[in-house]
């Protein structure tokens, strides 16, 4: 693995920006190459065959890059497929769940932790297995809010309309004696404003995204794999679907806090 | 390495218990060997040489435990002696610098970071490397406190004279628009309050104990070595000066979140 190699990052779409943004916030001299699948989105409701069939065609495609990590900043994608990633992959493959888990563990003091995501990620009890792997008497109340990663893809993050949808989908969690809510889907960071108005002061909400660009760090770190480079990099996305609306979101996503200069746009060649 | 394996954590004295106590509640499965050279504390005004010294002759020690992984929970050991312990020997080695620098990196808004450490952790400059091989262009204002340690090893943690050193040694950091204070001395987070009341609300205190147990969970999940034991563990104890003093300050620090059944203190047999 060489240090200037670049990080990948994959989604289904523009949640797995939410990650890349911390990555370059967090290891500002790392090139990210960035996937998002947006002609296929949302994964949620898919067959895992199909998750995992739509994950290996897209690593297959970073591969040219060189990626020295390949992250699946995918909350489904990484409860379908991170096992078979790892295993087809020679270098480090980091998932969502895992630093999600991790974090909630860490920030939790009732014990009872909630977790929101897609069908596809709350039916494969990913986060259970996770959390109970690191604490085993942790309680987790879990919910699908299968209307979030639409309103995301259409950049409405913010309207009556959002507040509706998250106040039914998650208002009720606030019965149990949650401390922590896992936002269990790169998506949902950026509704985390009205996620949080929905909430309460009382529940911390942990943004995978955050800790998933630390866990990056951390296993480059102790790989010394980290970049040498002191330039600028300069990133490259892609998506498979309308580059426009892509480009638009990332735009104001990503812009506020760093140059974006020459971003290379390209549909791959993918069914 | 063997899952069922426990982690070795040492320290000058009693400052690496907050990394211990980190690591069994963020890890509540996992066996901790612990060992404090009480002895020979503070660490912080010896001779990086000395430092080496003492450091090899603990993990010699801890060895005889067959640790999955050792946490080097002292700065100023993790300063002087990181490179040569990792070099001895084949378990992963982690120190508290890089995941405080880390931590600190995720934390800040303006880039001015504050440390706080013993002369040898300050000296060393290794936050300012850690922080500057993340993210080149933070400001760091460093600043040493020969007070502290002694306070924490004798059990003062909070009275009048605490707080004047404390205000005595840091107050003047506030002139800096520092929003991150890095507590890089494990004994530091034991003076947490007093610290927090000098720097006020606006300046972050990172802790090491909490970042660097999050990143044995890291490290330990990755390599797929964390244990799948269910019975709660029983850690062991060790230090090299008074055993009364020790377990007073150990039962004061773990006693009210962990039951430590079956401890056992020993001196162990090193000058």
């Amino acid at each position: 693995m060489h240090q200037q190699q670049p990080i990948a990052i994959l989604d289904s779409g523009v949640g797995g920006l939410t990650v890349a943004k911390e990555v370059m916030r967090q290891l500002p001299r790392e090139k990210i190459v960035y996937f998002g699948d947006t002609a296929r989105t949302p994964y949620g409701p898919r067959s895992s065959e199909e998750i995992i069939q739509f994950t290996r065609e897209i690593v297959d495609y970073l591969i040219q890059f060189s990626p020295k990590m390949i992250v699946i900043a995918c909350n489904t994608a990484t409860a379908a497929a991170l096992g078979v990633i790892r295993s087809r992959v020679a270098v480090p493959v980091v998932g969502v769940i895992n630093p999600g888990a991790r974090a909630a563990i860490g920030r939790s003091t009732t014990g009872c932790i909630g977790v929101i995501g897609t069908e596809g990620t709350i039916k494969s009890r990913a986060y259970d297995s996770a959390l109970r792997e690191l604490s085993p008497h942790v309680e987790v109340i879990s919910e699908t809010c299968p209307l979030f990663v639409p309103l995301v893809e259409k950049g409405n993050f913010r309207s009556p309309e959002t507040y509706e949808a998250v106040r039914k989908s998650i208002g009720h969690l606030r019965k149990h004696p949650i401390d922590c809510l896992i936002l269990g889907c790169t998506h949902y960071p950026f509704l985390t404003d009205t996620i949080a108005e929905v909430m309460g002061q009382n529940v911390a909400l942990i943004n995978s995204a955050d800790e998933t660009a630390r866990e990056v760090s951390v296993i480059l770190q102790n790989k010394r794999s980290l970049t040498r480079r002191d330039e600028i990099p300069v990133h490259q996305f892609f998506c498979s679907g309308d580059p426009i609306l892509f480009k638009s979101i990332a735009q104001q996503w990503l812009g506020e806090q760093i140059e974006l200069t020459p971003v290379i746009w390209q549909v791959p060649n993918i069914v």
